[in-house]
Formats: structure tokens, C-alpha cells, sequence
């Protein structure tokens, strides 16, 4: 997918070809070049040739900027989002008091593999989802699990979901590049079937995420913040 | 890690700090800026600070065109070395008649999962191996999928093993990057206990190249070029 920011050619992405708008709009938001729907005036995407034109309400002070901005925009293993994170840590830290049940947990996880439709076709795309403690609010599925949790902050994005005090599942693996697409969109707990990185746990920690690892079955490993993770003890 | 090509900053990867000279030498050879062992005067890796500097024998005639190339040899999903293999088609076919038994293919495996050492302690990295029709000849782990595989193809290039006429071996998903990856190191057969993408199967169909896919146990999903994998029949 290519996408075009006000005219301006800015990434092109390997993606599934699902969903396109959403992707464009998360990945913008992910890059830091829109903060709201507010910030958007118009997204047209083109499914069959693979490209969304997105038009901003405001004009970009220096498009040169962009220009330089496209090339550092990737997606994997590059580490310039976690350098952003690094000098945004203050901005990124949670203040939400957000917790869940860990009986939930299985539940959602359950709930959202059901809905892995294209997984069980192909063996070959990732999931995401943004979920309340009780329910997925959002769910998408692309090749990459990247561009499978812009999707599902996109639109929640376009429909005016709010992301802050839910929670972000996703069944690729924790790094800290997808632990701050959780961060900046608010969201303080992330889940996902497979392994945080260590710099993912470290993060968290710092901005007062709660990272849930290898959650399968009814098990899982609560790696930072685990106070969100509540245990009911039986009555006696 | 930092690479270094005759002074010039390449490129910033985000990998498993071990082999870094071999991850180095293969990320050159996969961008196309190395083809043998020959190109390179001297590799220095320090592994503590996750850097390595490459000399090449012959000077570089245009070191711009290297730092103007910097900014897109990233690794997942820019779909620019698809493109460069698009163009260089001719040149990635492979002309070899290499077979392999159905039988070695379980074989392999099994012993390509048993020396995956950091992944049962972590659940969190990459394998990628070279080996023969018998045996595993390079092996390495990384947290990327792409990185595994350019650790195993610069080990063979430091070492002098060839790896033409071999079998490529990968835990990761078999995306027209990493089918390039096989191409360009003449691996005539790449297996994996993942999925393959749809068009790095058309490549390897164009390519001569046959791709195994969902290798788990006795099982496994050939995908183009089958004629490479021999059935013996039972004599009656």
C-alpha cells in the first residue's frame, strides 16, 4: 500500500490488502503525524490499487520534513520510534488506574483467536484487537503485526472508539516498537500468545503498562505493572 | 547494531548481540553490496557496544549513492528488494538440479529445533540454518527472521562453505524477502515450520527455487518446484 499524505507520497507498506483506511490512519497516528480525528480531513482509499490519499484539516508547516520523515518510517527492527519514546517517556506514562480480572484474560484471548478467521485459513497473518475487560471492541488481521495493530488503532480512530483504559491483544510478538503503539494510544494493558522483548518490558515498566506475555490457555506471564491484573481470592 | 561500510554509517539494525560480523557480512551480500568474500578486506565487530566496521578491498566509486541507499535497506516490508529481484530475475534463477530425500526433510528439522537453544529458554526468537541433504552446517538465532537467515548466509561467507547447492532452514515465515534472501545465495530449497506468502511463492516458482512450508513432524507443505523433493517408492 502507498499512502499519500496531502499529495505527498510518505510509506509504502507490505500489508493485507483489508482495511486500508484504517492502516493509513493508524500508521499516521503511530508515526506521530496526526494526533485525532480531528486532525484529518478527508481519507480516500483505493482497495483495488492499493492506495489511500490522506488530507489534512491543517497544512504542514514543511513538507520537506515529510519527505525526510518517509524513509524512516518502517515498521521493523529500525529503533528511531523507540527513540522518539525515549524522549517523549513523560508524555507516553500512563495515569490510568485501568485494571482487569485475570479470569478475563482467557476469555478475551479465546474470544479473539475465534475471530482469527484468515489465521486458521492461511497459517500466516497476525491479529490485533482493542478490547474493553469484557468484550473486542476492534479486531483486524494483516500479514504484518505492525500494520495488524495500526489497523485496529485506526479505527478505532475513524469511528471515534476511544483507546484509553482498554486493552490491546495481539498475537505477534511484544517489542518495544509495538509497546509504544500501545503507549500512544492510551491503552494500558497489552496481551499477546507470544514473548515481550526484554527493551518491551523495560518500557512498560517505565510508562506504567502492563505487559501480559504468552497468555494460552488458561495460563500466561505478567511481565510489568501486574497490579492491573486482578486476583480475586475465594471467599471463605 | 551499527554497521559501518568503509566509514560510512549503513545502517542501524535491531538484532541478538552474538555473530555480529556474520550478520554484518550477510545483510551486505543480501543489499547486494558484497557478493563474495573477495570484496572484503577486513570485518570488526565489538560485540560489547554493537558495532561492526567492513572494509571492501576496492573503493566504492559513489559513496552518496551508498548513503542515499541507507535509508531503505530495513528488512520488513518496504518491498524494495523485491523490486531489485524483479529486475535481476534472470540472474536469481537457479540452474541447479539439487534433490533431497522426503525422508531428510523430518530429519533436518528435528535437528534444526533441537539446536534452537535461545528459543526454548525464550519463546521469543528466529532460527535459520544452512545445511546439506544430511546435515546442519551454520546455525543461528536472532530475535528478526530476517536477521537469522543474513547470520547463517555471512557465516558461510566468512567460513568459505558454500552455499549454493544447500537447503536454507527457518523457523519465520517465508516472505518474498526472505525467498530473495535464498536466491541470492543460490539455496536452491527453503523449508520452514511457518507459512509461506503468496508471492514469495510466484517468485519461487519463477525462480527454479522450491519452498516447504508447515514442516512439523512427518508433515509438510510443498509449494513450487516439488520436483526437487524425491519420494522414493517401495520396491514391491
Amino acid at each position: 500500500m502507498t499512502i499519500f499524505l496531502d499529495d505527498i507520497e510518505l510509506a509504502n507498506l507490505m500489508c493485507s490488502p483489508k482495511n486500508l483506511d484504517c492502516l493509513a490512519v493508524g500508521f499516521l497516528f503511530a508515526e506521530g503525524l496526526i494526533r485525532s480525528k480531528k486532525d484529518i480531513k478527508k481519507v480516500f482509499a483505493d482497495e483495488k490499487d492499493g492506495v489511500v490519499w490522506v488530507e489534512l484539516k491543517k497544512a504542514r508547516k514543511s513538507p520537506e520534513n515529510l519527505i525526510a520523515r518517509r524513509f524512516i518510517t518502517t515498521g521493523c527492527g529500525k529503533g528511531l520510534t523507540f527513540f522518539d519514546a525515549a524522549l517523549d517517556g513523560g508524555r507516553l506514562r500512563s495515569k490510568s488506574r485501568f485494571k482487569v480480572r485475570v479470569d478475563s484474560i482467557p476469555l478475551l484471548m479465546k474470544e479473539f483467536l475465534r475471530m482469527s478467521r484468515l489465521y486458521r485459513l492461511t497459517g500466516g497473518v497476525h491479529s490485533a484487537a482493542i478490547c474493553s475487560a469484557r468484550s473486542i471492541l476492534v479486531f483486524n488481521e494483516d500479514i504484518g503485526r505492525h500494520s495488524a495493530i495500526d489497523k485496529v488503532v485506526g479505527e478505532c480512530i475513524l469511528k471515534g472508539i476511544r483507546t484509553n483504559d482498554r486493552i490491546m491483544v495481539t498475537t505477534g510478538r511484544i517489542s518495544s516498537e509495538i509497546l509504544v503503539k500501545a503507549a500512544r494510544s492510551r491503552t494500558p494493558i497489552i496481551i499477546s500468545k507470544s514473548a515481550p522483548t526484554d527493551l518491551a518490558v523495560r518500557l512498560a515498566t517505565d510508562f506504567g503498562i502492563t505487559v501480559v506475555g504468552f497468555a494460552r490457555g488458561s495460563r500466561m506471564n505478567i511481565y510489568s505493572n501486574a497490579w492491573r491484573v486482578v486476583i480475586e481470592r475465594e471467599e471463605r
